[in-house]
C-alpha cells in the first residue's frame, strides 16, 4: 500500500473521513465564495494529501496517540500526550508541518480551527478528553489539513 | 530614546495603545480563569515588548504601513500592501516572527484575532478599508502581541 | 507587466539573476546527485518563483532595502536596517515566508547559506556591508530562493 | 522527578551530555565573541531547558526514536523514521518547535549544525546511520537546542 492510502486509512481508522474534513474547508471558505461547491472542498483536500511531508505527518502524529493510547512509552510523557494539556504544544507543532507547506491563510485558519473546534474536530476532541481514546494529535492534524486546503482553495480562486 | 520607548511611541501615533492590545489579551484569556485581573495582562504585554525581535518587528511593520501610505514605494507593491488583500501575506509573516517567540499558544491565538478581529484590531482594520490609513501590518502586529501576552500568561498560570 | 515579471526585474536591478541563484542551488545539492544537470537547478528556481507568497517577499524585501538605503523611513528603523545587525532578524523571518512553502528541506539549506554566503549572496553582503548599497533583505531572499529550488530538487528526484 | 531533570536523564540515556551541546554552542559563537568562554555557553544551554516546549519536544522526540528501535508502531512508520530519509522532515520540524522560541539566529544556526554536523551530532548520526540506534529526532534535538544557546547568547552580549 502506498503511503498516501495508509494515512488516510489511519485517519478513517481513527474516525476521521476525507468529507468531514472537507467540510471544515467548506465552512471556513464559504463566507468568501457565494458559489463554492463542496466538491471543491474535497479537491482541495486531496491535494493537500498529495504533499509527501502532509503524509508523514499524518503517520507520525497518529503513532503518537495510539502509543500514548497503549501506555508504550514512559509514563510522564504518555501522561503528557493523554491529558492534551493545553501547554504540551507539540500537537500544534506537528500541524505547523502541514500548514507552514501552504502560506500564511493557512495558518491563519488553522488557529481559529485550534480555538472553535468545528465540526469532527469537536467530536474527536471530546472523544479524548472523555478519555474514551487518545486524540491528542490527531485533531490539529484534522484542523491543519482542513485549514489547508481552505488556503489552496483561496489561492486557486485569487482572492479571498 | 531607546528603541522600546520609539516602539510604543509609534504604536501610539498609529492609534493603538497597550491598554487596547491588554483588552485583546484579557478576552483571549478569562475563559481560561476565573480571577483574572487586567493589570496581569499589561504586565504580560510589557514583557513582549521587551523582546528586541518584537520591537524590531513593531518598527519595520509600521514602517511599511507608512510609505505605502505616502506613496513612497514602487506602485505595483504599493498597491498590494494598501489593498490589505488575503492573499497578500506578508503581514502574517512578519506577525509570526512574534508569536514564534511565544510557543504555540501565541500561534492559535493569533490565527483566532486574525479571524475575528476583536476590540482594537477590528477599529485599524476598518480604517485601513476605507483607506483612511493604510493599516495592513499594524493589525496583525497588535494582534500578534496580544496573543503572545496571553500565551506567556498561560505558561505563567502554568494552565489553560 | 506581471508581479512574477516585476520581481525577476527587481531582482535583476538589484544585481541578482536567476542563474546566480540556480547556481547556489546545483552547489547545495551536487552533492546528493550524481548525474545533477544546471539546467535542472534553473527550472527549480523557476517554479519556486510561481508561487504568489514569493513574489510578494521579494517585491516586499526589496521595498525595504530601497526606503532604508533611500533614507525615506525613520532614522532609527533605517539604521537598523542598513546596519544588517545580526540580531535585527527581520530579513530571515520574511526569508522563512519562502522557505516554510517549500519544507524543511528549504529551511536548513537556508540555515546553511545564511552562514556561509555562498556565489552571488557573498557579493552582495560585501556590497551591502562596504555601504555602498542596502542589501539586507536582498541576501537573505536570494538565499531562501536558492534554498527553496534545492528542497523542491530533492522531493521532485525522491531522495537526498 | 521534575520533566526538566527527566528530560537531562533521557538525553544522557541515548548519549548526550550538557557539556557536548555546550561544545557545538562554542564552536557556533566563537567566531563572533574574542573573549567567549566555555562556562557561558553552558549556562545558556541550561537556560535553554527551562522553557516548558523545550523540554516537552526532548521527551516527544526521544520517545519516537524509543518506539521505532523497538518497532512499538506500524511497520511503514517505524522505517520511515528509523532510516531517517533526507525527506521524511518530522524531525527538523519537532525541531523547529525549539528553534522558534529563540529567534531568526536560532533557526539559521540550526540549519548550519543540520549540514554541518559538529561534535556530538555527528556521533549520534553515525550511531543511527549504522543501524546500532535510531537517533533519528535526537540529533536534530541537540542541534536545535546548541543553535537556541548560541542565539541566546548573542542575544545577551548585544552583538553579533
Amino acid at each position: 500500500m502506498e503511503l498516501r492510502d495508509l494515512a488516510i486509512k489511519k485517519l478513517e481508522e481513527r474516525g476521521v473521513k476525507l468529507q468531514d474534513i472537507a467540510d471544515i474547508t467548506f465552512s471556513l471558505q464559504d463566507p468568501y465564495h457565494k458559489d463554492l461547491c463542496y466538491g471543491e472542498c474535497i479537491d482541495m483536500v486531496n491535494q493537500v494529501l498529495d504533499k509527501r511531508e502532509v503524509i508523514h505527518t499524518i503517520l507520525t502524529g497518529i503513532a503518537l496517540d495510539e502509543v500514548a493510547e497503549k501506555g508504550l512509552i514512559d509514563k510522564d510523557i504518555c501522561d503528557l500526550i493523554k491529558n492534551d494539556n493545553g501547554l504540551y504544544g507539540m500537537d500544534e507543532i506537528l500541524a505547523l508541518g502541514i500548514t507552514n507547506l501552504f502560506g500564511s491563510i493557512a495558518l491563519t485558519n488553522f488557529g481559529y480551527t485550534d480555538k472553535n473546534k468545528p465540526g469532527i474536530i469537536g467530536v474527536i476532541d471530546k472523544e479524548g478528553k472523555e478519555g474514551i481514546k487518545c486524540n491528542t494529535f490527531l485533531d490539529d492534524i484534522v484542523g491543519a489539513i482542513a485549514a489547508s486546503a481552505a488556503a489552496r482553495l483561496a489561492h486557486t480562486r485569487g482572492n479571498e
